[in-house]
């Protein structure tokens, strides 16, 4: 991510950028930006610095912006939803699973879908659901209303009997037109109902708003606010799940737990705002070195998690090493000068170390070593 | 909860109870469940013990099951899932927010909802949604598209600048049929499109159907698994909020860390389903003493938080001083015989303490002298 800093004139356009615009700023502020986002249609317009107020944000947002963060918004706040967007441009192909017993619906949909970079899979026997919904692990189902054996609201209601997948919004597409069937399976775990024929414009326009909204909730309920990591909580419900994987797959898997040093300090002589920054600072630093397939959480206050599946104690020793040495080089900056900060960390790994309880209990044991051990160093168990 | 063990033929008729079956036992169960399902309409039938197999769950529900427990379901999360049934069905009124510049129209929806109970507030100006929203806190917003000075789409992306109203479902109510216009405005923000004049079953249907799935949605990511209990995170966000709250009221807030003792032993000695089960039995215990308002939370492996909101430290020391005793003196079967077990707790307050984060270090802090002091008791900071 690069950051430059420009006046309303010198704006470039036609780049995919987030814009962060200051509207306190110039008095007819709804010209110029109608005009930016015309020239930008691909980019992201915030408004920073607006009173959360009714009339301000409608007209900001009438004008093109995309989001307004309310003057009151920390600016680490405002990191976190900058790195949130940045991840939600970077995310994975929306995935469908149709259950439809006509091969010649599944034409239709997968390619009205198709059209829009929607993946699908389609089946036509509703028996195999489970199985497809485990395997190819879709952010929505479309759903037949007729089918032999049994109909769409019975089978809405069997993967509602999985907690797993109450977050998997349900559409049904049928030719019925009945009301009081369209309440009841609404009613029995669906979220929407679309009549048959379809129009493929609005297919697309119901498939995309409810994914888009189901992920963004997940999101949010999943993440750190401050920094856009994965929460204590699904840290380690991550975890579990990136354990099984390798257990199935004879892998290994590394684990680490890291603190910031004398962090107490920081938050004492510089200020909690400057101790925020250290946290996000951290958090940054770890997010843009680690695989997309890694899991990296906040942990605690100061303290994060960071698996890495695949890799053996050596290999994720070699990879916290370098990262411990990145961090203390960072000069902090505090009024006309800086200062320095280091992490300590614990580590462990599976198969070693078996299950997910004793791998945490095991690395924060030796990060306790670690900071025995006088602090800016990698423990192993 | 009262619990009892009945045979098919002795399953009593008219009360409203949870009744757990065991499909596995009989073989024409079909014919026995549906009878029991008309003879207790306000009951909850589960089946356990289900293969998690297609057919097999499908004739369970079209049979009359309103839930289907597999059979790798371990005992903790059977009983887990117990208890968020019995919360849901002691939850509040469904709350909903209108925002229609008719007055006529208020009063036809309020009508509508108030039928099935639901809570209503009306609103002819849109500019006081953010206001509604943080005072009412609805479960769901009903919006019309056109209104003077702004128009419905406006007011819904307007309400999702703000992260803490992600999962409150936005449903449009409009005389347009106009199908580009719904494709937009379900693009941003909204999730559910009515055509006017409204039909007061299906406003209902659409209307239950999205808040209970929000609600369950939002318990299943806010709760630990194992116990039913707000899980790290979120009991860390709610005592934020809690605190907020008291700081207005100038109310007192009384913060306890518990932490089960000698836990490690139990594991050892007796397996972990059995310390599972003691976990679950304290988390009961702990549940079903404090007030709806109270914050109880799992916050780590055996370790519990549970907030006072309006109790200062030596009223919250009374309470925690008796379940301390009374949790001493449960019976915990084991084989032929029993052992009994004990928690540590440490306590802080709020105005003694100001922040979140230094409550709960003081309160660990305390629960550390009380496990060096002996264990079995409760220390304040």
């Amino acid at each position: 991510m690069q950051v430059q800093r420009l006046g309303w004139q010198a704006l470039p356009d036609g780049s995919r950028a987030i814009f962060l615009l200051d509207l306190g700023s110039g008095s007819d502020w709804q010209q110029a930006l109608a005009q930016l986002r015309r020239r930008n249609p691909a980019s992201q317009l915030i408004a920073l610095g607006l009173d959360s107020e009714f009339a301000l944000m409608r007209d900001a947002l009438r004008h093109g912006c995309d989001h307004c963060f309310p003057r009151q918004m920390s600016h680490p706040a405002i990191v976190a939803h900058i790195l949130e967007l940045q991840d939600s441009q970077q995310e994975d192909a929306y995935r469908v699973l149709i259950v439809d017993d006509s091969v010649t619906a599944h034409a239709l949909i997968r390619r009205a879908l198709a059209e829009q970079g929607v993946e699908t899979r389609a089946l036509t026997d509703p028996a195999q659901v489970l199985d497809a919904l485990r395997d190819f692990q879709p952010d929505l189902l479309l759903l037949d209303m007729y089918m032999p054996g049994c109909n769409g609201v019975e089978v809405a209601r069997i993967i509602r009997q999985h907690p797993e997948y109450l977050s998997t919004p349900i559409v049904y597409l049928s030719g019925e037109t009945d009301l009081a069937l369209q309440v009841e399976a609404l009613r029995l775990g669906g979220d929407h109902f679309l009549t048959k024929p379809f129009n493929p414009v609005f297919l697309n326009a119901i498939v995309k708003s409810k994914i888009e909204r189901y992920r963004a909730l997940r999101r949010s309920m999943l993440h750190d606010s401050l920094t856009g990591l994965l929460n204590h909580t699904s840290s380690k419900s991550q975890l579990d799940m990136a354990l099984e994987q390798c257990r199935q797959q004879q892998k290994p898997l590394c684990v680490a737990m890291l603190d910031i040093d004398h962090f107490k300090q920081v938050n004492d002589r510089y200020g909690h705002p400057v101790g925020d920054q250290i946290i996000r600072s951290l958090a940054w630093l770890l997010k843009k070195r680690v695989r997309h397939s890694d899991i990296l959480g906040r942990y605690g206050g100061e303290e994060f998690l960071l698996a890495l599946p695949g890799a053996s104690l050596s290999q994720g020793f070699a990879v916290l090493e370098l990262l411990r040495q990145d961090f203390a080089a960072i000069h902090h900056p505090y009024g006309d000068g800086y200062f320095q900060l280091s992490f300590s960390c614990g580590m462990a790994a599976f198969p070693a170390i078996s299950s997910r309880e004793d791998l945490i209990q095991a690395a924060d044991d030796a990060l306790y070593r670690a900071k025995r051990g006088g602090r800016n160093r990698v423990e192993c168990a």
